[in-house]
């Protein structure tokens, strides 16, 4: 074993809420992992957190791939719109690179990377066409065309999130109406789910988060409402998987995919029933769907992240 | 020259009202052309047709590429949605071949054909992710993705007429609600105007109809009546203006485009203009759109088809 000893790549999940750490060996086995709040004191802190997290994994990587919640071309961190403090453009590559004495650093999205793990080694592993659905404090989503990650001409493609599934409907985060996210995106239903406890509507919704000691609904929070029967809960995750279907839908109109994979919180939480329910959704709104088309949960939950990242790493250290 | 003699390829461009053929160099200028009504008495007319078309042009050409509007998957047309008697699958390749001698025949759904046109030498030359959309009869789409042609897992990719705009809305001729299609594509536009003559609105538009002798309003009925300030005209086309705008919002948030190229019938009649208007309709819905996205007509117009056919022919040449 000595003599034929891994290099291992440290995958990096930078999340709204937590930064995930994992050694994985070329094989896309994860045998480390770590994990601490993502700090909301901007990129410094967070790539502070990063170091510290690799540091304390026992082993040293060979490289290093990030997957980050904002847009990523060419290797430079466009925006971060989702976590505090990133404000203008940041040489994230750069400035954990010189915390890692030089190790090489990749960088992608983190839903493109979430979907290359799922591609790699998950639910998508050696499909051509897939679409990566993450649903999580808003609607994420990555794809694989013809073989390849797709992600555009400036690296912001897989916004399946802003799909327009009613034009002129709820209000989004984006402030446009009508997207997929402001039915489907946690965010929004919690905002949706406040609004009608103020109208007078009841839910349990609220009090589980309080007793779960969240400051918002959480996947976890939503997963137990369902579970109980919550009637508002169910309402609303009903109008999610209902909207969603309609983003997937017109998304296979015009990719003509084969396999879509869900991922996120609520994914993991509800598993493959949560892809079934987005699958019948969305069969009456396909035009000629492939016969082999698949709607699936994600296989790696988790780790989706940490392996996409790690592949990207990987492949720095290939080019360096 | 005559030692130089090109190599003509016969790009035939199969619509649902007329069949046209052109001779294509290799720098895809077209050297003749032959034109006919397209047969509804099913494939065998039609393949009669293209190939005494092609017999019509003078010169010999060394391969065939042909756009039909159906879907074609690794050769074979898979559906003919709205050609006459078209009930089965169809060996176009073989019938058309042993109709000419043997020479190598290939074929493309029309939409994808019309935006290789574009992108090999029209409006999208060069560029690496595009969409091609195509007023007609009904809405058709085309997509080149990282500069290549994309047409997914069956070759059905593109539908961007089928992109659900307002779920619930108008109904599709494809039996869906809220399609762009319901909206942008003619044939809708004109069953709502006559639904809403029935109802006592007044509209020129079916006198000029009558009067251009067409069975059906035209893209150049539509462009005389808007022309002339048609009140039902101009507001149904304001209404199809505005669908296409958020189907192409909504296409730029998943694909991260950066050429948008609109043809068909009613892009010839009214050029960059038409362009311009859907432009102005997809930006709002826009989340964040490379600042180099351009949305532009075709430049090749109906020869669009008969060049990227034309294309395919020769790259059948090439593996033959």
């Amino acid at each position: 074993m000595a003599k034929n000893k891994q290099l291992l790549v440290a995958g990096v999940d930078v999340g709204g809420t937590n930064i995930e750490v994992g050694l994985v060996d070329d094989q896309h086995k994860v045998h480390g992992r770590a994990k601490a709040p993502t700090p909301s004191e901007g990129p410094d802190a967070v790539l502070d957190t990063i170091a510290e997290l690799i540091g304390s994994l026992g082993e040293d990587p060979v490289a290093v791939g990030v997957g980050i919640p904002g847009v990523v071309h060419e290797g430079e961190v466009l925006t971060v719109p989702n976590l505090g403090g990133w404000h203008e453009q940041v040489d994230l590559v750069g400035g954990l690179g010189s915390r890692l004495d030089g190790l090489p650093v990749a960088l992608g999205n983190d839903a493109n990377v979430g979907l290359l793990g799922e591609w790699l080694d998950g639910a998508a592993k050696g499909s051509r066409h897939v679409l990566g659905l993450w649903m999580g404090t808003g609607v994420g989503g990555g794809l694989i065309l013809d073989g390849r990650p797709y992600t555009g001409a400036r690296g912001a493609a897989g916004e399946i999130g802003h799909v327009v599934v009613l034009a002129g409907g709820a209000l989004c985060s984006c402030g446009r109406r009508g997207c997929a996210e402001a039915y489907a995106g946690r965010r929004s239903m919690a905002g949706t789910a406040g609004s009608m406890v103020e109208a007078g509507r009841t839910t349990a919704l609220f009090d589980i988060m309080e007793a779960e000691d969240k400051p918002t609904p959480t996947s976890k929070v939503w997963a137990q409402a369902l579970d109980d029967g919550d009637e508002l809960a169910t309402t609303l995750f009903d109008g999610a998987i209902e909207h969603l279907g309609i983003a997937v839908g017109s998304t296979i109109n015009l990719l003509d995919l084969d396999v879509v994979v869900v991922g996120g919180g609520l994914a993991e939480k509800l598993g493959q029933d949560l892809a079934d329910r987005i699958g019948e959704a969305a069969r009456p709104w396909m035009l000629r769907p492939s016969p082999e088309l698949r709607i699936v949960v994600s296989a790696l939950g988790d780790d989706a992240g940490v392996v996409g990242a790690a592949s990207l790493g990987r492949a720095a250290l290939l080019v360096d």
